[in-house]
């Protein structure tokens, strides 16, 4: 099967809702290329160009792209080969109202700071895919792909939320080299993504990484629920020496403990340890980590070694 | 200058005062041995050894001892060379009332899960210091020193708390291989650790890691307080790849601000930015991290990349 690709100039989604139509339908197994535009929809090009207040429409999210015969209770997998970063520069930007400091004086907002890519890699370097400059500092290209889910259960989620279907995760390992994993809420998944950053840090502090448009390569594929160890209710993404569940909610405490209660799913499936006995060794191994403190709901995942766990699929 | 060794049974505290009395005074540049008991002072030996309810009196930490020099407004350098686990168990409890998931039925409180020491390293071992074994798991000794800290600057705090002195900081940072900074509050410093764990994972969920006796070897420094880049307010530790601010404090989000406002003030420091500047690049390198949401108040870090910051001393 040759790779399909699906641009943002097809469609592109604000609002994750259950009723998603599909603007491209693919098979299990398709290797996609999905190209995004910026969160900001390019509206950000130089210093001067500062964004007031958070747009009523931000992180525009490629697709939704039908994936054929996922069903309600299945899980989503989407496995994540290459981002590539496509124009010229990203954008690290303040808006008042929005970000862990907003509060306090010292910290300026509007304010934007324009991070050049430099030596931007070949379309098959998975890594090493150049730079972008900070002032005088140079940091490397390490896409996290912002925002990417599938159609909700009932409610619906703006792109700038994110939830148990996904949506705005701002998750760093939600990136090359690992696989994504939604559950599946509505008939044909109805998978979108966008919102990437040229580099970001766990916790997206000031409200944003470096913005910037993409290239993603993804293969999407469908596990029957009945063939999963867990019954996935948020999302789990696999990293090569880990499994980590990601949960959002209004307090980080929240997001902790919901974190924490999917990863003691995780060992109780592996090892048949009764949940004490799962909560016990999850505090021994691996831990809690902080995905983003700034969107309207905060994301938190709990890692498990994959030397501890194989994993539910 | 010998090693000179001090032990919990010469004195440990439970609370952290502003006016502490030393058992030992030492030189700036001193190499010590700090043997410290576990954290329930021996009363969990067996798994039907369970505690019922946060003891009054917890964490015991070895000290305090007195570093000849130290003033307040002085930064006291602790450089962690070795954490040996020091018997041949180490536990790990629920209590009533106490950890991440405390308010769920599914978990089981009070209970103890002991969990055996295997093929203990030798005592100049610094990593390989053997396994411990929950259920039919071995999980690699990989000690962390949960409480350690200095005399602070007016309030008392017990060894179940952590704040800007650190006492109870629960951070897996806090090991072999990397430095602990703590600000000078009173003359002396009166430095005390214990609360050791064989091992931990970030986030301590169930309240606890494998609790467990050590030896630890560290050589004690003072940093004269006009010497250094930042007015150091709190904790701060560093690792051979990235210096990591910790803050403590009722809730996470209030925790992730201090954190983060410290980690601007070493970049500020560092580059010359101001405030803004490195709110943005904090946003795009490294990030923010959990160290344990059970106790009293909680505890985050802020790493920042020594790629891009030397650091304050």
């Amino acid at each position: 099967m040759p790779r399909e690709t699906v641009s943002h100039e097809e469609g592109a989604i604000y609002e994750f809702t259950p009723d998603l139509e599909p603007i491209a339908e693919v098979e299990p197994g398709t290797e996609l290329t999905i190209e995004t535009r910026d969160s900001l929809d390019g509206a950000v090009q130089a210093d001067d160009d500062v964004i007031e207040s958070v747009p009523d429409e931000v992180n525009a999210a490629t697709g939704p792209i039908a994936v054929a015969g996922a069903e309600p209770g299945d899980v989503l997998a989407v496995e994540i080969e290459d981002v590539r970063v496509a124009e010229d520069r990203g954008r690290v930007i303040t808006i008042d109202g929005f970000g862990l400091l907003d509060a306090y004086d010292e910290i300026e907002a509007p304010r934007t700071t324009i991070t050049p890519v430099e030596e931007i890699g070949d379309a098959d370097a998975t890594d090493a895919d150049g730079i972008i400059v900070f002032d005088d500092l140079a940091v490397p290209v390490d896409p996290v792909i912002g925002t990417i889910g599938v159609a909700p259960a009932d409610e619906s989620y703006t792109t700038l939320v994110p939830h148990d279907h996904g949506g705005n995760l701002d998750t760093t390992d939600v990136s090359a080299g690992n696989t994504a994993y939604f559950p599946v809420f509505q008939d044909g998944a109805m998978l979108a993504m966008g919102d990437c950053k040229a580099a970001m840090a766990d916790g997206e502090m000031c409200g944003t990484g470096s913005e910037i448009a993409t290239a993603i390569d993804v293969t999407v594929d469908v596990i029957d629920g009945a063939d999963a160890a867990v019954d996935l209710g948020r999302p789990l993404v696999e990293t090569p020496v880990a499994w980590k569940t990601i949960a959002s909610a209004e307090t980080m405490e929240d997001a902790c403990e919901l974190a924490n209660l999917d990863a003691i799913d995780l060992l109780v499936a592996e090892h048949g340890f009764d949940p004490t006995e799962a909560y016990m060794f999850s505090s021994l191994v691996g831990g809690l980590e902080i995905s983003q403190v700034v969107d309207p709901l905060v994301t938190v995942r709990n890692a498990i070694p994959k030397d501890y766990c194989e994993g539910p699929f």
